[in-house]
């Protein structure tokens, strides 16, 4: 996990702050709880809302999981002043969301300078026991001299 | 279109019902516009609360639309008294999720007695314009004998 | 078809020499049957050494057809002296690949300057009639300022 | 990978008989090296008929690699007189295919009744050096009852 090349020290700074300026993480209630070079874990309490016809966790909260996890693995590597794109992603939901939270794990397998590709695993917390609820594969693109941040907040 | 077997011609009730079900859809605002035979429409007013750090519709929104679409696009072709799983799903984004509405549309590609696969598009309305905001590609199981209705709602 | 910008009205004659470049479509037998701004069609008749355990065209030698077709069919919109790189690919096998021939078709659904989209349609035709057999969605990397042909043999 | 659960100990003579069953694993020189309960690994030595324009192993050859390696890993922890079915894949390439041999290595991510989900690495030999080349996610399907072998070959 620390075998990436690190271009921006700052980077858990960096991931945190995009993060929070997500306004669906905060609808849904998602916490950014680890970022290491090229990792990120997400987690996300149960709560009704988020919730489809059986009153599990909607497929869409799982992928919002698996997309922003592997996004800010990625991201985490980017040098400062580089924004993130994603391309595309492939998710199977392998279990029910049947529990009271949601854990996303990201590593990145393969960085490169333009194109990126992470995977995601989703776990489902059950009376406190992880099962493997969905597995994802995600291709990003970097976007240097972009940066994620608005042109109106960078005084 | 037409060119499906109807196994329940109370379809379009039945995946009204099971929409409306899912709390997460009204959390988000999408709204059911059209259901026919191995077709679904279903449409989402942008709100700030669905946005990412630039604005624009979270990629997990634009995802969550294509899952449902592509899912009830299927389940309209499927008997009474049987459910549907979302087995995977696989989403290009290939234009920012910017605009004052997402419309996805999806039709099944190949309808099987256990799997069906759907094809989904979901395009961004900007300044009333349509434009090509991502695509989809999606497997569905038919869980045959498995109500959609939780046992409690069922007198 | 025809609201692609063309960057090389050489396309037709790059595209094929690009293919016939390849050893492994000699191997199989494939051919080059059409190519159109954005569009590429490929056809490959049965033989015996194609095929799996059950005497059906073998999943791999499908996935070759669709990467290939949907690999020229956005190599066909790129100027001159750029390369294509297939970034990953995601295809659905609807049907068996029990058939005379295998036709693939594919078009490009979004084409950018870096990345662009293909969909790809493979029929398997038996006796004489075509059926879905498999689809895909692509992503391709255009490779500016790098030939598709190796140094030695420009003179 | 011994946490599987094993219905079939004659999974490595079934898997063995299966793969030797497939011409065209013959016609591209393709090798079964080892099978374990979940966990299948094929390697392919280079030869120019397996390559693309570059020189390099063609990307059809590599998913090819990634179809079989995927469905034989599940089709070990299958009863006898199952077959299994490849529903779809998606494959991420990461590096050129550029050695002197392939070795894809698959393991089970999610064994089903019906559904099944492999995950497959795809490696690349460069002097005797392993490199990702590739990474693929796939689903399959297992026929109950319905025998990998011909009817005609059965006795």
């Amino acid at each position: 996990m620390s075998s990436f090349e690190i271009f921006d020290k700052n980077y858990k700074t960096r991931v945190s702050s995009s993060f929070t300026r997500q306004p669906f993480m905060d609808l849904i209630g998602a916490e950014l709880v680890d970022v290491q070079p090229g990792y990120c874990e997400i987690q996300l309490p149960y709560k009704k809302e988020l919730s489809q016809q059986h009153g599990y966790f909607h497929g869409g909260v799982i992928g919002t999981i698996a997309d922003n996890c592997g996004g800010y693995a990625a991201y985490s590597l980017l040098p400062e002043g580089t924004s993130i794109l994603t391309v595309e992603y492939k998710i199977n939901l392998v279990a029910p969301g049947n529990g009271e939270r949601l854990i996303g794990r990201a590593k990145v397998i393969k960085p490169g300078r333009t194109l990126m590709i992470s995977s995601t695993e989703i776990f489902v917390v059950s009376n406190g026991v992880e099962k493997l609820c969905a597995t994802s594969l995600m291709t990003l693109m970097a976007m240097h001299g972009k940066s994620d941040q608005p042109e109106s907040t960078k005084a």
